[in-house]
């Protein structure tokens, strides 16, 4: 198809298909002749994922890039987990660096108490250590004890994901596996936390319901 | 204190405190004379609260003044909690509405299996509707019996928060109280996002490790 289709089956604007080509975000087209360029399929699931991870993810557009180039190596599900781990943005300000230094025992002390077999170069554990500092400097403490009961429901949620992603292992199309891979990783974070955060309404409309019965006024 | 001590002791450039004054995000100090303006302990907090909701929760300028302006309003924790829901962006393209339109009777489905008590009006509906199209235009599908023992994580978790919240309905300050809610609400986000991502890193070893066995070679 024209670039103009793919414009139009995608709901992107040329002028950003351009710069995704631009970008290196998206493969080029096959040249046809001097002046036409043919896109397929896989351009339009491209674009797509682009959307995705950039819109609802919230990557910029190096981090994208650097999601799709994990993806676009043919590796196993699980591996690709690991690579797009890898590639996500875990920005800490480096004039906080000894500051976050500082809450890197906690997070230790909390896959040590939870069993975990986690690398020491995660990027995950120094982001922890900086999202306990904000929290921290901001006067709530989140102990380990106050972590634990936090980090038995991720670990429960985390063998929902891989279930998932075992499950696609027989699948043919690798490529289509690893796409998986990033989308279970990252865009059911934001249907987590919006889950969370309507669990959370529940719970308040009713312990507020139940303290404004007659039994107790 | 002088606005190059409240720069010091925050970690913040004069430039951006003066902008936050600006934009309504920080209260006005004390003037004292026509050149000197005072600050105190309150404006310190403030930016730490700023900062953490910027850098750490990825909220915009906008959204972290709307938070902020709930919180200052004198209401108990559980009721801060529903203001500061209802302040989060959950941006939904305008272009996409009817696709989002379309994803709305699942979410339905799911807070009616789960017999949970949300406003019809709850903005975390309809966005968790734009990420379910998203996940099915990528071709990855989520039916209620997928989502289902994920929204019972989210409960214990909410239960987890509210527990929290209620812990410290006792104590005096309530304005204090009330940024503790936003605090427990937004930040505990990457927090548990990360958790999640430190457990699939553990799930995924553990899974291949155990597939590595010479009984299951």
């Amino acid at each position: 198809m024209k670039i103009s289709d793919l414009s139009r089956l995608s709901g992107t604007p040329v002028g950003t298909i351009k710069y995704y080509l631009r970008e290196g975000l998206l493969p080029p087209g096959r040249p046809l002749g001097a002046t036409l360029t043919l896109y397929g399929d896989e351009h339009v699931q491209r674009l797509r994922l682009i959307r995705a991870l950039t819109a609802r993810g919230g990557l910029s557009i190096a981090a994208t890039r650097d999601v799709l180039t994990a993806i676009d190596e043919p590796l196993d599900p699980l591996a690709t987990l690991g690579v797009v781990h890898y590639a996500l943005p875990t920005p800490v300000d480096a004039a906080e660096t000894d500051a976050v230094d500082e809450q890197a025992p906690r997070v230790d002390e909390l896959v040590r108490a939870m069993g975990w077999d986690v690398s020491p170069d995660s990027p995950h554990r120094r982001a922890l250590a900086a999202s306990l500092m904000d929290l921290s400097r901001l006067g709530v403490e989140y102990g380990t004890g106050d972590l634990l009961p936090y980090a038995e429901l991720a670990a429960a949620a985390a063998k929902l994901d891989v279930d998932r992603l075992e499950e696609l292992d027989d699948a043919e199309d690798r490529l289509k596996l690893a796409e998986h891979a990033a989308v279970v990783v990252l865009l059911l974070e934001p249907v987590l936390a919006l889950l969370r955060r309507m669990a959370q309404e529940n719970e308040t409309r009713r312990r507020a319901a139940w303290a404004r019965t007659p039994e107790n006024p």
